[in-house]
């Protein structure tokens, strides 16, 4: 669990989550384990999925009104997927209050920092783009936990309009959380997570649909287990990524294309040594990966 | 742990186990823990590695003798890299007892049942190929235990001249090691396996082999780790895997190329409709994949 801080932070008494799901939630649940006074709103379209949040203690009010929600916020998180983001930036930009931080946690950055630019006026400096490299293989706010970030990597890809104080606040609020905090541009950080991340999926996709057999996907064990894990995620978070990060994608799956057209003409051609010493260096880049445990 | 038999099975007094890591290993301590009175010889190069199996209780005896290690034994278990397996047979064939029952545990099956039969001669009937679908990420004697097998599934692939005593047996002790048992035809199994762990192997060792950007992987996350897992495995073993099971990987990995075209052309074309619901596709295939746990 994380501790309490010893003493009050003053200036976070009102936290808006919008989109209140697994991100969201342990977010909240974060910062009221380090804020006892803090006062949370969850906002969402499925009232179901608020008063869950209610009764596992993620937020103390619910509400379906975004402008509404955020009129007396100190940090407004949004946790809408990146298809939503433009029109909730959109209803909530007139009522944000001027010192209010707003961060996102989505797993692209250039698209919703470009949103931010035209959607928040000026409200802009006030935002802070944020990627969260943490999950679950169960969504929802019902497994939200106070430590989802405890040392989880938090990526913020600020902009040269951003605040500095906007941006020391952010990053104070994710330390409260227990992550490890790295800053890098926009289209870095897309790149990055195009290589590590977003093409890992799209392989992972496509191998799933080359798997017609029922009974020979009867027979899979760990490796298939593991390999194609990513797979079984939601299509709507992962159209919004693939489409918001195209290029990067595209040009990372242009890398994967030739070591597979590599390594396949070694198997074709019987070059066992040279298949050898492919498996290799694949073999030694991934053991030397650092963070291997779970 | 396994519980021991209420009674011993007489037939089982000696098994040697050719090829002494984490998959003979295994098979010779739940074995041992089933048949109190079993004398395990372990045959290897590395004496060092011997010693640990020894010092472990896996073994009893060591040799790096195959030919006379195999002269009394009841049961002998090949646990040697494809590559290693047509030497192993030629050298054990001449001394094998009449009623011994060989086994190997390696991932292809066509090629061990061809060699078996060029090289067994009168003892072909006695040999059972198997596929135990358990592993570690970490091979080696020094992580066998009783319970590997346990609840694991172990695929056997008799071929027309296979001994239904020999078959019996050899069901029989995978049975006593936990295992839940499958038989199919030789090509049947390195058609499944191509699909459900060669193919994710070649994908997963290609993609390592397009990562070359060192700090793209220190910011990768849980995804990277499940999907590259794999990735990290032995160079040897999956080189001579995927040589002697050429064709079938090929085949798969032509389905996986048509697959991976369809979806890359979907996001080109910025279909989000359709991408959508080819990742849909798959995101559901994966869900209904029934061994989801570890």
């Amino acid at each position: 669990m994380l501790k309490p801080k010893p003493q009050q932070q003053a200036p976070l008494r009102r936290l808006t989550v919008i989109g209140c799901g697994l991100m969201g939630g342990s977010f909240a649940l974060a910062l009221k384990s380090q804020y006892p006074q803090l006062v949370v709103t969850g906002v969402g379209r499925n009232m179901a999925n608020l008063q869950t949040a209610i009764n596992m203690g993620v937020i103390d009010h619910a509400s379906n009104d975004m402008a509404a929600s955020v009129a007396s916020a100190d940090v407004v998180l949004l946790g809408v997927p990146v298809g939503a983001a433009q029109a909730t930036l959109k209803a909530i930009a007139p009522k944000l209050p001027m010192h209010c931080l707003v961060m996102d946690v989505g797993s692209t950055k250039a698209d919703i920092v470009a949103l931010a630019q035209a959607e928040l006026g000026q409200l802009v400096p006030n935002f802070v783009a944020a990627h969260p490299i943490a999950g679950k293989e169960s969504a929802g706010v019902a497994h939200a936990t106070a430590t989802l970030y405890q040392s989880a990597r938090v990526v913020l890809t600020p902009s040269a309009n951003t605040n500095t104080s906007a941006l020391a606040l952010a990053k104070q609020l994710w330390a409260d959380c227990g992550a490890h905090l790295h800053t890098m541009a926009a289209d870095e950080h897309d790149r990055v997570f195009a290589a590590v991340s977003h093409l890992p999926h799209l392989l992972a996709f496509a191998y799933m649909n080359a798997m017609t057999d029922a009974d020979a996907l009867a027979m899979a064990g760990p490796g298939f287990r593991d390999f194609s894990r990513i797979a079984g995620s939601s299509p709507e978070v992962w159209r919004d990524i693939f489409v918001a990060n195209k290029t990067p994608v595209l040009q990372q799956l242009a890398l994967f294309e030739a070591a597979l057209a590599d390594i396949k003409q070694l198997l074709t051609d019987d070059n066992a040594q040279a298949l050898h010493t492919s498996i290799a260096q694949a073999s030694e880049r991934r053991s030397n990966w650092p963070f291997c445990k779970p």
